[in-house]
């Protein structure tokens, strides 16, 4: 895949993050980007998040659900003004709430496929729905609420 | 605090979780224990996981709220029936949803206390509400829906 992800726009000072952070090296670095209506972004987790022996961790399921979720709520926020993602002024998005259902327990070894689906747009609240799937089995759905950074969090 | 918590009475086979378990070099190994009616555990986050520099990762938070409550489940069911947590037969639990709020940027470096209630308790299902303090600041609170694990999940 070329294309640039969601995550590779951030500016560097939102570049940190253990999830999505490509200056985080010991984070995950997801990568998102649109396929169509959806973004999509893949993941094999690393063996030591695990749940129980071969089973991924929950609390992994999470946090990519939350990163892919609110990358894909600023991609839209941006593609909804009808400009690229590293043009000013900059749209940040934090997660307001996160809930994520556990379908069936998530295989460990296997490459994991993201799928978010925006459901909700406003200039300050974008929500947005990912499923987590191995294969064809899916695993974890969740809906995360994404709101407008305030202005406490902006790095200085 | 002296007490053992509720995460070493787990077997080995259940103690290799990210977030939890005593036996992953890599993970939280966070440890609750009971504080009357509520279950409380104390983290610091390790500076890596950080959303922004000075804040934590909001998956690092749903983390600890996630496998605090699920030890806060296992706790409350033995409890209920009146035994210790090491005697048989097991009581696994698993999450089956999981649902934060962030309510304020929780800041870096500061010890964080997790307090957890059980909402409702019925012999497969337990619910955990659980909440997430810096200081005096309410930084995220958390609903789990943890369930006796299925067994296809239990290790051989």
């Amino acid at each position: 895949m070329q294309e640039k992800a969601f995550q590779d726009f951030y500016p560097d000072e939102f570049s940190h993050c253990y999830g999505c952070g490509r200056l985080n090296e010991h984070g995950h670095k997801i990568k998102s980007v649109w396929d169509g209506e959806e973004s999509v972004a893949f993941f094999t987790p690393d063996g030591r998040y695990m749940a129980l022996p071969g089973f991924v961790y929950g609390g992994l399921i999470a946090s990519l659900v939350d990163c892919h979720s609110t990358g894909t709520a600023a991609a839209a926020a941006y593609r909804k003004e009808g400009r690229p993602m590293d043009s000013e002024p900059a749209l940040r998005f934090v997660t307001a709430s996160l809930k994520v259902d556990f379908l069936a327990p998530t295989p460990m070894g296997k490459e994991l496929e993201l799928r978010g689906r925006v459901v909700e747009i406003k200039e300050k609240k974008v929500v947005v729905e990912s499923r987590v799937l191995a294969g064809e089995t899916l695993c974890a759905k969740g809906t995360v609420v994404a709101v407008r950074m305030p202005p406490g969090m902006m790095p200085k």
